[in-house]
C-alpha cells in the first residue's frame, strides 16, 4: 500500500537522496537510486532489491538504465548530464518525467546564464560579466568596463559548488593567479566576474513548485558559512527590520516562478547593509540550508519535493516549533571521526537536539558526515545549544572563529544599545540579544519600580532584555524599537512610565505583540494620572495594565503570556504560587502561636 | 560512523521494528531483524546486506542465530520465546546484553502474573483472581467470592494483545460460553477475571527505563479503542482536573521502576469517574501510544528505546508542539486498501499531518496499515483535522460511531455549562469543547460589553468559549472554572466584571494562565470602582487590566497574547492594524474633501 505506485530514480545517492527516501518511506514510495556505490548513504537505508542502479549520474548508459525503471526521474545534485535527461524526457514518450525540468537544470547548472535568467526577470542579482577569454586581462577590461573595481568575485559558471570554484580577487595584482588558478576547476565551461555584495547576512528560502506552478516558500532563514560551505542555519531569520522576512520570500519565490518544471529549490541570498536583497544563487533540490524542515516544519523540504513531483498536495511549510538552528557535521583537518563524533555524543544531551549521520565511510576535511538541528522554545535557547556544540570545535581552526563572528553580526542587527544595557546581572539568565520578554522604560527614574519585573523573569528563567525607551524624548528609537520586536523573538513587551505616560500605549500601536503597562507613580496624583494614561486606550489597541508601581506583577504576567505551550514556565509559575501561599501560611502559624497581639508588636 | 558501534538485534520485523529501525538510522546504529519475511515492514527499510535473519521470533535456532549476530537483542513484541532469551542472556558469556529484561518479559507476559507483581508494589490495578481450572463454575466461584459481581472481564492470562484473548461477562448464563471461547486462545496459559473498571477514559504514558534504572515518562495521553484495537490518541490528555496529568506519569513511572531492565514501556490505564487511576496493563518495547511522539516530542519513543538499551543519555520527553493526535489507519470489512488510501491521501491535505504507511501487503479487517499524526498550534484545531479523518470512516462500520462518542466523552470533562454557553454564533469558529480562548463575565448584565471580545475573537479566527461565572454567586463553578482551565488546552481567560469587580483576580488567584480584567462601568462612579478593584492587585497575582468597557480591546488583546508562535494569528492581527489606519486615513480624506466645518455638521 502506497500513496502513489509511481516508481521514483534519482540521480546520486549522498545525504539529500538519503533523506528523500527517508521522507518517501513514510509514504511507502518505491524510490531507487543511481550511484556508483553500493553502500552509499541513500542505498543503505532502502532494501529495493536489485533495484538500485550502480554507476555515475553522468553516465549516459547509467542514466537511461535508470530511466528504464522508473516513471519520475529527480536529481539530488545540479551536475547532472542534462543532455541525457532531455534525451530521456523526448525520446521516452513521456513515459519518464524528469523533475526539475532539465531546461531548467540547464539554466541553473551555468551560473552566468542563471544570473542572465534572473536579470532578464527583473529578479535582484549583483552586476556580472562573462570573461570572453581564461585571462587575466580580460578579468581586467571586464573590471574596468562593466564593473566598480576590485574587489571582485572571479566565479566558474560550471561545476562549482560550496566555494569550489570561487576566487575573491582583491586587487588586479591577484588577476592572474585568481584565472589560473580558476581555469584548472572551470573546464570549458568559462568563467564570469561579479561585483563582490557587501552582505551582512546571508539568507536562504526553499522553495517548492508543483508541476502545475504552484510555488510555496518556507520561512527565511540565516546561513553561516565556514570556508564557502555552510555551517550553521537559524531558523527563522531574525532581523531588526521586519520586512526582510517576507521580502527575502518574495524574491525567493518571484525566482522561482519564472522557471518551468516541480520539485523544490534551495535560493540563496546576501542581506545588504541598506536592506536590499540580491539574490546568489538556485540549487535545484532540497539543500543544506533546508535540512532543519524535517524537525521544525509541518512539512519537510524532502516531504515536500516527494510532493511536488508526484503532484501530490503540497505539504504546509510553516515551522511547527518556535525556533530551530541546524549545525553541519564536517570532517575536521585530522581526517578521524572523533571531531565529528564528539558533537554528534554532545547532541544527545542537549533537550530539542535530534542528530543525523548519514552513514558516510571516509572522514576527510569539510566533508558532510552529518548534522544536527536543534528546535527550542525561544531562539535564546536554541543558541545556547548551537553555542555548546561549536564550543567542541578545535579552536585553532578558522571554523569557531567564523560561527562566532557570526553570532556577533546578528546581534548588529538589533536597535543600537539594546543589548548593551542590563541590569540585574545576578538573576538574569539570558543571552541578550534574543530575550522573550521586553522590559523598556521611560526614564531611568522608573528603574527602582521596573527592575522588579526584570528580578522577577531572572528569576522564574525567561530571557529578557531591560533598558531606557523614551516615547517623548527618544520617538525615533521607540519606533525602531516597538517595529522589530516582533522579528526579534521578543513575545511580549513590558513598558512602564508615569505621568502623562505615552510609552505603553505607544509601542502597543506599533507591534503585534501584547504589551504589559506598568504605570509608575509620580510626585502628584498619586500615580492615578499613569494608570488612567495606560489603561483608558482607545478600541484597537489594548495594553495590558497592571497596579500603580507593580514591576513585579509585570513580570509575573509576561510570563504567563509566553508560558504558553512551555511547561518548564508553567512549572515554575506554580512552584512560585505555591511560595506564596507558604509564605502566607507561615504568617498565620505564627498569628496563632504567638496571638495576634504580640503578633502585631513583632 | 555511528553514534554506538555495537549491534542490535530485534524479534520481530513489524510497523514498530520498522520505526526502530528508522530512528537508528539517524544514529547510523546497526540493526537487523529476526522476522518470517524477507520483505517485512522492517526489512524494507533496510539495505543490511545479508545481516536479517530469515524466521519465528519464537524459533529457538532462530533466535540464537540472531544473537551470535549482534551485542544487544531487543524487542518489538512481547510474545517471543523468553525460555531462549534466558539461555542467550545466561550462555552467551554476557556478551550479548537483551533489553529489556526477559525476566521483566516473562512477567509482563501473563497478564495474571502482571497483576500480581503490581499489586505486590502497591500500584493500583482493579481486583483480579486467577481460575482454578478452565470451567464456568470456576469462574462463578471467582466471582462470587472474590469480586463484587457481574459484568466482569474474563481474561486469557497469555498472547493477548489487541482485545483478544478478552471477554466481557455480563452476567452469570454467560459463564459458560465466555469460558469456552476463550479456551481456545488461552492454551495452556489460564484464565483470569477481572472486575470491570467503569472508566470514563483510557490513558497512556510512554516510559523509559535506563540500564543504570533512570525512569523518565511521557505526557500522559488520552487513548480511544474501537473494537478493543487503538484508534485514535490525543497528546496530552485534556481532564478538567488538572491532577490527572501528573498522576497518570507518576503511576507509570512508580510502576515501571518496580522491573529491572532498560528500554521503552506502554502503560495503559484507566481513569474512573472518582478521579482514580487504574493501570490496566504494560507492554515491555514501544507502544501504538507513542507513535504520535516521532512528530511532537523532542524525542521519539523510538529513539529513546534505543539511547535505553545502549545506555546513552535519555532523551527529552516533553512536547515541542502545543497539540498532536494519532489516527491509525486500520484495514476494513472490504479487505482493499481504499478505505485506508482514503485517509491517507486526505491527510495529505491536511496542515500539520503527516502520514505513515507500514508497507504491509495485505489488508485484512483490522491490521494497522499505517498511522496520521496531527500537530497543530491548539487542540481544537486538531480535532478538527481528526474528525475530517474519521469522517471518511464508513459510517455503518461500528467505528465511527465508537470514535465520535469518545470525542463526546471528553466534552464531559468540562465543567457543567461551560460548553452549552455561545453567543454570537455567526462570528464564532469554534470546537467550544476546546477553545484557546474563554470569555467569562460576572452577570449577564455584562454581555453588552463583553461580548465586543467574542466577537473580536471570531472575527479573527481564534476558537473561543463564553459563558457567565460569578465570583460571588457561584464560588464553587469559579473554583472549578479556574482550576480546570489549563488542563482543557485554555490558553488566556478574559474575565468582565464590574463594581466590586472580583472575578478577574479570583480567577487569576486559581490558574497560571494570563487573565485579561475588563472593567464593567455600574450605575455609579462611572466604573471606577470596577477599574480599581481589577488592576489593584496585590504582588503575585497579576491581572492585565483594560479600559472601563474595554470589551473589544480585551480581545485583541488575548489574540496577542495567544498568537505568539502562530503566524497565522500575527498576519490576522496585521491585517485588523491596516484597516484601523485605512478607517483614519478615509476619514482624514473626507475632511480635507469637504472641509472640517462641513465634516462637522454630518
Amino acid at each position: 500500500m502506497s500513496i502513489d505506485t509511481r516508481k521514483i530514480g534519482i540521480l546520486g545517492g549522498g545525504q539529500l537522496g538519503r533523506m528523500l527516501i527517508q521522507a518517501g518511506q513514510l509514504m511507502n514510495l518505491d524510490i531507487v537510486v543511481l550511484e556508483g556505490d553500493t553502500q552509499s548513504p541513500a542505498k543503505q537505508v532502502s532494501n529495493r532489491q536489485g533495484g538500485h542502479v550502480l554507476g555515475s549520474f553522468n553516465d549516459p548508459a547509467a542514466i537511461k538504465e535508470l530511466a528504464g525503471r522508473v516513471d519520475i526521474l529527480t536529481v539530488e545534485i545540479e551536475h547532472v548530464n542534462v543532455d541525457v535527461l532531455e534525451e530521456v524526457e523526448r525520446d521516452m514518450g513521456g513515459r519518464v518525467q524528469v523533475s526539475p525540468s532539465p531546461s531548467t537544470i540547464r539554466t541553473i547548472q551555468d551560473k552566468y546564464t542563471q544570473k542572465e535568467h534572473l536579470m532578464h526577470h527583473r529578479i535582484p542579482v549583483a552586476r556580472s560579466v562573462p570573461l570572453e577569454e581564461q585571462s587575466a586581462d580580460a578579468l581586467l577590461s571586464a573590471v574596468s568596463n562593466h564593473l566598480s573595481g576590485f574587489p571582485v568575485m572571479l566565479k566558474a559558471r560550471k561545476q562549482a559548488y560550496d566555494g569550489k570554484g570561487n576566487y575573491l580577487v582583491k586587487s588586479a595584482q591577484e588577476a592572474q593567479t585568481a584565472v589560473s588558478t580558476l581555469a584548472q576547476t572551470a573546464g570549458k565551461g568559462g568563467l564570469y566576474v561579479e561585483e563582490l555584495a557587501p552582505f551582512t547576512a546571508e539568507i536562504a528560502v526553499m522553495v517548492v513548485r508543483s508541476v502545475g506552478g504552484q510555488v510555496v516558500a518556507y520561512p527565511a532563514v540565516e546561513t553561516v558559512h565556514e570556508d564557502s560551505v555552510c555551517s550553521v542555519v537559524y531558523a527563522p531569520l531574525l532581523a531588526s527590520d521586519a520586512s526582510v522576512q517576507s521580502r527575502a520570500r518574495d524574491v525567493a519565490t518571484n525566482a522561482i516562478s519564472t522557471f518551468v518544471g516541480a520539485g523544490v529549490f534551495g535560493v540563496e541570498m546576501f542581506l545588504l547593509a541598506d536592506g536590499q536583497i540580491l539574490l546568489n544563487e538556485i540549487a535545484p533540490r532540497p539543500h543544506n540550508s533546508g535540512h532543519y524542515t524535517i524537525e521544525a516544519c509541518a512539512t519537510s523540504q524532502y516531504d515536500n519535493h516527494l510532493r511536488a513531483i508526484l503532484d501530490l498536495p503540497l505539504g504546509d511549510t510553516q515551522m511547527v516549533v518556535p525556533y530551530a538552528a541546524m549545525v553541519n557535521l564536517l570532517g575536521r583537518d585530522d581526517g578521524t571521526e572523533e571531531g565529528v563524533m564528539k558533537l554528534a555524543r554532545k547532541a544527545l544531551t542537549l533537550p530539542g537536539a535530534h542528530v543525523h549521520l548519514y552513514g558516510k565511510a571516509g572522514c576527510r576535511k569539510g566533508r558532510k558526515m552529518g548534522h544536527v538541528t536543534v528546535v527550542g522554545e525561544s531562539a535564546a535557547s536554541v543558541h545556547d545549544h548551537v553555542d555548546t556544540l561549536t564550543a567542541l570545535l578545535p579552536s585553532k581552526s578558522s571554523s569557531s572563529g567564523v560561527v562566532s563572528s557570526a553570532l556577533a553580526h546578528i546581534s548588529t542587527l538589533l536597535p543600537p544599545s539594546i543589548k548593551q544595557v542590563e541590569t540585574d546581572k545576578t538573576t538574569t539568565r539570558t543571552n541578550p540579544s534574543h530575550p522573550l520578554v521586553s522590559v523598556v522604560m521611560g526614564s531611568d527614574s522608573d528603574l527602582k519600580v521596573m527592575s522588579g519585573a526584570g528580578a522577577m523573569l531572572g528569576e522564574l528563567g525567561v530571557e529578557y532584555e531591560l533598558t531606557v525607551v523614551s516615547a517623548h524624548r527618544t520617538p525615533q528609537r521607540m519606533a525602531q524599537f516597538a517595529h522589530s520586536a516582533r522579528a526579534r523573538g521578543v513575545r511580549c513587551i513590558v513598558a512602564g512610565a508615569g505621568g502623562a505616560a505615552h510609552l505603553p500605549g505607544m509601542i502597543a500601536a506599533m507591534t503585534p505583540l501584547p504589551v504589559i503597562g506598568v504605570p509608575v507613580k509620580g510626585s502628584s496624583l498619586d500615580g492615578v494620572d499613569s494608570l488612567h494614561s495606560i489603561v483608558q486606550m482607545p478600541r484597537g489597541i489594548p495594553v495590558a495594565t497592571v497596579a500603580i508601581n507593580g514591576g513585579v506583577n509585570a513580570g509575573l504576567l509576561a510570563v504567563r503570556i509566553v508560558a504558553a505551550g512551555m511547561p518548564r514556565l508553567l512549572d515554575a509559575l506554580d512552584t512560585y504560587k505555591h511560595r506564596l501561599e507558604e509564605e502566607v501560611y507561615a504568617k498565620v502559624d505564627k498569628m496563632e502561636k504567638v496571638g495576634w497581639e504580640e503578633y502585631r508588636g513583632l
